[in-house]
């Protein structure tokens, strides 16, 4: 008998993965030890060209505070996926991915890790997807709040134990989905991601 | 003799222009009426798929609210623009340009028009520039706040007539830029955008 904990991935710690969403299924993203961030992406899977777009989705979403009932809209101004439940309230859409690049300028006196850009560039490249396709991240439990001045910063996500994300695809996807690399989003403990797919009305009672 | 006249060129109200920016020469964008916004995109000349990045930009620069001093960086971690003067202080790096699906949204009862997006999409054809590789403009001018909530709304541009942001560019680019054609971002009033090159050492005493 298949049990939930069958249908659980886990991420490796300072990984990523890459699958294909199919329309209206959900995807739960679960921070299973807490104060950690995954960097997602979704792009339609017909055309990959069409991505979601931090941009487009401010814009209708008329939020930069993406939480339940928010959708996350794509370059051409499509609804890709909704988020149906959240348990933590704080996710990120400002930053991109960190990568090579962007070790070097935060953290010069630690070793380089090609970082979640890397992660998600290997992954999604069997899909034809090249660096320079990749756009902000969603960025599952990051926490960057904006003063009043308009500056940001990047502190350990309030995530605890167990708290996830699901969001429900509108569109049939490629997903890129990180466990981030970066000292500064998840307070220097890397820790592994959790995912789940429950297929939409196709799963049997 | 050539007067400060004839090296301004005017972008007519609605419209978008794209042009080469040498390495070295700074771009002068300037409001004439006031209350205007001005989205600028800029590539890299020698590879187009370079091009500027809001989340990188945020990231390096850890501000939204960018101004003098600060940077524009493009998706692969360079500096593309520094802004060395800026007599409004207010800009957008949230929001992409308004297009055909952003006006059915918002205004419903208005005509359709094609909006920044069709007009840099026009004018950046001819450097084989495609509508999907037209991320987020750094929208100058344009006044939307963000609020404690994460809330963000457009409300119209603070700058008066006159008013202007220089930016030098770090790298041979290709620039596009227009005169805003959605309502909520210059309150209604459709105007005109003038800019001016200044060639970094080459310009003459």
């Amino acid at each position: 008998m298949q049990t939930c904990d069958t249908q659980t991935t886990r991420i490796a710690p300072r990984t990523g993965v890459a699958f294909t969403l199919p329309k209206g299924a959900a995807l739960t993203v679960i921070d299973p030890e807490g104060t950690q961030v995954s960097d997602l992406l979704a792009f339609a899977a017909d055309d990959v060209r069409e991505v979601i777009s931090n941009g487009r989705t401010f814009d209708y979403e008329e939020t930069i505070a993406l939480t339940t009932g928010n959708r996350l809209w794509s370059n051409r101004s499509r609804v890709l996926l909704t988020i149906e439940e959240d348990t933590v309230g704080r996710h990120d859409f400002l930053l991109t991915p960190c990568s090579k690049d962007t070790f070097r300028h935060f953290y010069p006196d630690k070793p380089v890790h090609r970082g979640c850009f890397g992660n998600l560039a290997e992954a999604l490249a069997s899909w034809g997807i090249t660096e320079d396709q990749i756009p902000v991240a969603f960025n599952c439990f990051m926490n960057v709040p904006v003063h009043g001045d308009g500056s940001i910063e990047v502190l350990p996500p309030p995530s605890r134990p167990g708290d996830r994300i699901v969001l429900r695809a509108q569109e049939d996807l490629v997903i890129g989905l990180t466990a981030c690399s970066a000292y500064a989003s998840n307070g220097g403990a890397f820790k592994p991601i959790d995912y789940r797919i429950d297929q939409g009305g196709e799963v049997p009672s």
